[in-house]
């Protein structure tokens, strides 16, 4: 494996209100999965951001969310699958036609936060989640996590899927991600989290947190964008992976 | 003339709320201008909106407004003209999601309210809005009033436009709406509506406030939805058409 | 007893929209439990509604919910017993100040729709509301249903508690309501609601939906306010109390 | 003059996002304008920040704002009198019963952004203001640039009124703030602004931007919250009032 993306969540101020700081990591990352008003932005940010993603040749997709501003679309909020198959295809619509504006086009969408944990898990939701991108658009790919009900999903819509892997996250020997609160399920050390990637692409098999280790695909992978750590974080991470001889691009081209 | 189209703005409920009655309505019209979540409306109230014009056969556009639920879109709101280009693009992009699931396309554009009025008078606004339409879909048309700034910018950015003139509202000479408040400016008598319709129609010429006539473009003519008189005066207008010969039918196909 | 009170939620529409026929409610209603902004409302709306009540002499609670316009309040949203502490705090404070201009005082507070039900049965949320309230106005009084954590916690508060029971929903023989959906549970006949609280007032007994009765306390009456049928309803048991002989008043005076 | 206030606008964060260094601002300032979800914040962002006012012993105002969460409030929003007067209310008295719950009473109101601007110079907004206020509670105080209308509309209503300067901006001849863009509207250099105050509080008068100076009332002095230099110029400010013999103290107690 020559090539690697990297992904990252970027676009998420709303208002006057900023997190994280776009403007590093959009030089860091290939990939952007940008809010779309459900757990953050508003017009004028998803423009703004989408045109620092053209500016930096950054792929981008789109991250709906559980409408859920004030938890930040952190918190399961009750909604039927029709009403997840409706707000994921408002809010990818909205994030579509700004994009038409800024003249660089969504490639792909991925789930947010609680969304993204009831789609891994629920067949129905990942479903839900899978026929609004479809009637959308039938290019649109998903990013998702190998082995979940979303990847599942949309191979069963005709959609193409790319896994994804995340950079300070823990796994089970069932290749999930290990739940928050476990000891190992989140890499606080920048480079510790480099070398378990290196290790890795070294071997095509990622440490588990058993101490064992398991066969996992991976078109990208996932760093922070939302915490003063992150920027640290992902440029250790790059180093590493372009020190090894890795090219880092995004899986699907931009425009 | 043979054939004239009616429309009204519909589906302009917000959660648990109604506003007119739609079901009447989508029986009485051929064309509906559907809220997008600017001054009414949600994915919800979009989906069950563009379902009903599906089922009833009525073709769809877009109704973006200036952001404001509290106001209805009825107040100018602060904005840029880039901010306009931008929330009208949103709002009409998640609209056109919602039309895919709900397998019935969004045909052209109108914009609602305060906005409509600022983009009849007002060429950057009308402009940024043509923009937004252009830069989502060069095959959307946009509907608007014969000799606004709307329907100049529209043509100019090579966009199909359809006229439209009110059932309700007396023009000027100079072939504007009469201000709210001054004679005439509406018509709250179904039959002399209608009657002044049938004789535009006859005539070829609208008579105006001043004791007048005038020569207007029209494709379509807007009756209200939005209120307990509203189905009763779209009834009345109806049938006077229909009783003088007309067909009614959307001016742009359904589908 | 030969005095009762009928209370309904009123105010609960929101920007351009109205729910119900509020004006009709407040001829009927001795007690308005108005929404404050979770639900439903806003500042504009709470102002109509208050000078609507001091004009027909209603006595007035606060109607505090989970923050869901799109849901009405009638979904459990995710949030902890500090958040509810909180936004009924919130939603309560912006009425007792909207309340102060318009010269006609918040008496007491009754949770609305998902959030009732929950203070009902879980007596962390019931704290957590009592508290919100104590902390405002040790005079405010709690509107609950007998026998549930909420009066308890109310209770516990030092708070004073009115007990109500509902015009047309079923008991079951522990003196809950019976769930929806179980036969009996809600009662749509205006005639029969009307009997059966007259029956209740003859013996002291409420009938259950097996067959049986029991005994409940009883301030008020609560009576839909946001429906087409609720005002008949409303008059019917109004009519059917007055003919018995009861003085329809609020349980807590006005002002 | 041996005693002055410093007042900042804090608990201008909302859901996830914060804005400016709070938890510093608070060591630095004896009065915080406390934003009550107009142009900023949430019942949970309020009751941390009264929280962080009652540890610090720092006074607390009500900063309502043109409801205005996108714009930050710096825009002016179409809006009668009677809108304002309620929509300030709204806002004061969620604050007051947050504030109940947190244990820390708000002592005054200042409006914000756009409001505070237009209150200044239009006497019916100030007078709507000042009604909010009075209705809400007579011992709450404002406070206002000396010679604005709202000043005057406070006095009118009997209300107590408290002047404020600002470190960082430049004064016209009569007084007034000069407009942003003028030369000399901003004072960009911690040490100019705190030298300014300094020769201001030795005179008694404050150099205004045509080289000039004027006599000014000043009760306590706003220094900004919301941006990085924000904490350095308001500890050169007070280093500066403090090393010339000044006690930094709240205009009004805390509690």
């Amino acid at each position: 494996m020559a090539t690697i993306d990297l992904n990252a969540d970027l676009g998420e101020g709303f208002g006057p209100w900023t997190m994280g700081d776009d403007a590093a990591m959009f030089a860091l990352v290939t990939s952007a999965n940008v809010a779309c008003g459900g757990h953050a932005s508003d017009p004028e940010t998803m423009f703004r951001t989408l045109s620092l993603a053209r500016e930096n040749g950054v792929s981008v997709g789109a991250h709906p969310s559980y409408p859920d501003l004030a938890g930040f679309g952190r918190r399961r909020m009750p909604a039927t699958t029709t009403e997840v198959e409706r707000f994921v295809a408002a809010q990818t619509g909205a994030l579509l036609a700004i994009a038409a504006l800024a003249d660089h086009p969504v490639r792909y969408v991925k789930p947010h936060g609680a969304l993204a944990n009831v789609a891994a898990a629920e067949p129905d939701v990942a479903a839900a989640i899978a026929r609004a991108v479809r009637a959308i658009d039938r290019d649109l790919a998903v990013l998702a996590i190998s082995g979940t009900c979303l990847q599942q999903a949309a191979d069963d819509a005709g959609l193409r899927v790319f896994s994804e892997i995340y950079a300070d996250r823990g796994y089970t020997p069932a290749g999930q991600l290990a739940p928050r609160g476990t000891p190992g399920a989140v890499i606080h050390d920048a480079d510790a989290a480099a070398e378990r990637l290196i290790t890795f692409f070294d071997s095509g098999l990622m440490p588990t947190i058993d101490g064992g280790a398991i066969r996992l695909a991976v078109d990208s992978i996932c760093v922070h964008g939302d915490n003063p750590a992150a920027v640290a974080m992902a440029q250790r991470v790059r180093s590493a992976l372009e020190a090894r001889g890795l090219t880092i691009a995004p899986f699907i081209a931009p425009a």
